[in-house]
């Protein structure tokens, strides 16, 4: 099996970077009350080498440093790290070798967003953030048992029938979203529990208004095209 | 264009105050739980020309400092300042334009606030603090799609119409909060989520009991008036 | 009007402890997530002057001092401070001046105590925790206005209609808690906004299990009368 | 009565480690706000000796260090501490004396969770997390009143007959949570409050799907035995 001696000098400095923004976002999963105990992990593909670094298995956020982030192939085997890699690697190794433009990957069970996966419902887009951040509903993925690659196919499948939104929620699980690094993933998945959050509130209050498949189309041009960033 | 040279030495003392005041805001904007990752901006008009400081766009709160904040025209052209304007700027600037007693604007998408914008519902008054804060229902702005001057237009033209209000929920968007400076806008953001998520719980229990417009009236007079501050 | 300097030595000392504790109390408030911004304040009666202490009016948490800390009598009279005192200092000092054995006060806008409140529907008693602290449902009081001894008068006559409920929801307003000291009365704030929130789920629900009178009885008398402290 | 003189020094030494892990671990109580002020204990059993380490009574979670937790044999009479033991700590003791291999015990009244337990129903199974940790719905247990071996009763019949819970949802009162050592008994605190949110944002939406019995052995099975830690 492969070890880090394999790789190039800059694939190893690449490595080095890419843990420390992987360590450094998994604070955030936290620092957004997007996780709970060990529940959700941040993974970046390099770009220097087909390799991803991910969260080890089985340790508590406040426990992680870049250092304990562990390095696998785009098949999920061990390349380097004292851990053993998160259980969902083969989930973000399929989502790689499949979507070569994403280079980020994070998957939550963040309430709001696990609750409506709970209950097979695509999130209805009825506010200009979904438009600008989903480009309409943010959609529902199959149910799958944990630990095959069943998981990674149904998160890409469902993105591609999707292809302007970063997350689906897998059904009676949880979300996955993608990014070009996993900063941008991390995003995603704030957002996703952020509109899940506010459109739950808003359908126990009655009477949401969906905004028009037409002015969806427009924020999402903008957003995306025109401006940017936000 | 115009660049921070061409103004005062007492304009540019006023830019260094309020650049520290409004990056410190910000802060709280995440300590009371009114922003998700980088969804909502505070910004403030200057007393001694016609500018005003904001929030550049894209830049995660905790990496925002007084140094990185960035000075507009009141037409929303950038006069100082290394990242681009937040791109809410143009409805800031709007509403300075249209509002001259305003020195400070708030923009979040807070959960709750923003659950009330996608049903397009005002937020009924049963809280004396809504009384004290509000005067009456924190009034729903129209439906506008971002990018032009619509936005302003629609949280000026709503205002001007519940001139007791600081707050109006622009539709599937999220609520803008105006004050005498920055501070008085995300004290009237952080009162609007509060009323918002109680409102939204009440409703949830049912039999909600509306204050009588007359006792709204006496609460108004005199928090706004005798008390001065609460 | 008495200053600080009429008072004995001793008094003069309490006033030097009570600032501290009030101060940090206040925190505490922030920690636990029952104020937003400025809408909660604590005070504490002295054992050695008809004196008490509270927050002072408009001034953020985060700046709060022990020497902020203001001093009046019990007719909420200034004796010592640099700012004025809260707003609601009329009603703190009526709640002194009627319920002898009570040292501490505190009243808050927590969010579902106040939702239960803008129902006006007390608090049903199906938890042990709430036979325990309370001794039955969380009475709710009559709708006040606020600026006279209306609503302190208004907390005295529901109080001692429920001796065991250290807590009353004012009508449309919040709480109001007291104890045998400070501390005790925002223990009584954190349980209220706590069984409040936990009734509110319950109700969501449905189908809720009240605990019966009896075994009400039975809780409160072991926690009150057996145990002492939890 | 035993004092911790009385035992080995082994034990004397595995006394101060568990002190140190047990304090620790209601911080954390804490930071993934499972209690409010002081309703929550988390207690370790000793390997050495018949003890177990538990937090004081009455003792706020920022006063707590490792000098202050208690010592206690396994009928919970105090052996080693200055404050008296949590008023739950017959509890504690009746679980680790009629189940041997648990070694740690949390009490807590976390708001959903709790907000079940006052309905009388069990938490349905429909996150493939509840699959993991739980195999199956999370249990409710009778209600007890406080202060008797009635609670732990009810608390080790109902987890005898759902083997694969590490929680029961005491009826009107709230959950208490199992582990091979005081980290894991928390770590199902966490997760308890976690589905309980989840599930409980999941019914408000209508059509919960529930996983099918089969599926679910398969993702306990895996999660226990094959995969170890998530």
């Amino acid at each position: 099996m492969a070890t880090l001696k394999d790789f190039s000098q800059a694939t190893r400095a690449e490595v080095r970077a890419v843990r420390e923004v992987v360590a450094a976002l998994h604070d955030q999963l936290v620092a957004w009350n997007l996780v709970m105990w060990t529940a959700g992990n941040v993974s970046q593909r390099l770009h220097s080498a087909d390799l991803l670094v991910i969260k080890p298995s089985g340790v508590r956020y406040e426990h992680l440093t870049p250092e304990s982030m562990v390095v696998t192939d785009l098949q999920g085997n061990l390349v380097d790290g004292a851990g053993s890699p998160s259980s969902d690697t083969s989930s973000h190794a399929y989502i790689y070798r499949h979507m070569p433009e994403v280079f980020g990957v994070c998957h939550t069970h963040s309430t709001y967003a696990t609750a409506w996966a709970a209950t097979g419902k695509s999130i209805p887009c009825a506010l200009t953030m979904m438009g600008d951040e989903f480009g309409g509903p943010v959609p529902v993925g199959p149910f799958r048992l944990i630990g095959s690659e069943a998981i990674g196919a149904g998160v890409v499948d469902t993105l591609k029938q999707f292809p302007r939104s970063p997350a689906v929620l897998m059904q009676n699980h949880g979300p996955f979203t993608i990014g070009r690094d996993a900063e941008a993933a991390v995003k995603a998945a704030a957002m996703t529990e952020e509109v899940a959050h506010t459109m739950w509130a808003a359908q126990q209050l009655g009477g949401v208004i969906e905004i028009a498949p037409d002015d969806v189309d427009k924020l999402n041009d903008r957003y995306q095209n025109v401006y940017g960033q936000h």
